[in-house]
């Protein structure tokens, strides 16, 4: 199956495209949406839809794969997350691909196999899954990685014991 | 001008479309976008998405004005609505449509002349300053004619003065 995982950010928007079988995993694509600071906020949003959407028309993800909104100590971050977020579940949404969300401790718990790792666990851990000569250089593609590998491995456990997956998106939005 | 006002919500987002100099103001459109909480967030997020887009393209208002995000007693609301304000900016953004925010109370202020005031006084304001035969009967809706009259009028003030609008969105999304 074809993952796309997204980590949403207002000034970084992580993305890795992964195709797997649950078991063998290969990076298709990753990398950042950067925008702006210095433009307008909406704009911004519209530059991240655009580029999500450019992203699923190219590489064809069956399924897409996110974190869930959680209490930030930071309101104003976490309210400006969920405006990108908003616009990132519309994206996928829009091109009619499945959902689903987990949480970091799920995410980290799947692909290191502890619930607290540290984020350079997470990064070493990717990349050994991933095979890759080389570590990914950002933290974001690294994320959006995470979140990918933990869907796709988790719905090829849920596919071979016939059970629904419980992080299918549920309009309950990670809340 | 033409002016587009919108109350964000996930399960009823307001809209109102006026066409106004200023002074005087007439409805041209009001209504309010409903999604039902059974169907996946990511889904409702599409309907308004939809919804939105339709309304742009049918009255063709040439500004928008949307409350801030302001924060709320209950963060799960705020961060559901911050999602649903993300489409409905993208929305406008990518029909190149100005944006301005304005506070509750900038709205309450202009609509009524008191910052304080309560629902049923903004909404008999409401619908004298639009000279409506009829109470308009969803709260949504007049909420979010209340912020379209509120930018039209200051607007129309901003150009007579020759000053610039403060509340075109600069990127702080009314936090």
């Amino acid at each position: 199956m074809r993952v796309l995982g997204i980590d949403c950010g207002s000034e970084r928007t992580g993305y890795g495209v992964i195709e797997s079988d649950g078991v063998e995993h290969r990076m298709v694509a990753a990398g950042v949406i950067r925008t702006s600071a210095r433009q307008a906020f909406e704009r911004r949003l519209a530059e991240i839809a655009a580029a999500l959407r450019q992203l699923i028309g190219e590489h064809r993800p069956e399924q897409a794969a996110v974190e869930g909104v959680f209490y930030s100590a930071n309101v104003k971050t976490a309210l400006k997350l969920a405006h990108v977020r908003g616009v990132a579940l519309l994206a996928v949404a829009e091109a009619e691909i499945g959902l689903a969300e987990y949480s970091p401790l799920e995410v980290k718990t799947s692909v290191v196999g502890y619930g607290r790792a540290e984020k350079g666990q997470v990064q070493i851990m990717v990349r050994n899954l991933l095979r890759l000569a080389e570590p990914i250089d950002s933290e974001d593609a690294c994320d959006a990685l995470a979140v990918a590998i933990c869907h796709a491995t988790r719905e090829a456990t849920n596919r071979r014991t016939g059970m629904r997956s419980q992080n299918r998106s549920d309009g309950k939005v990670g809340l």
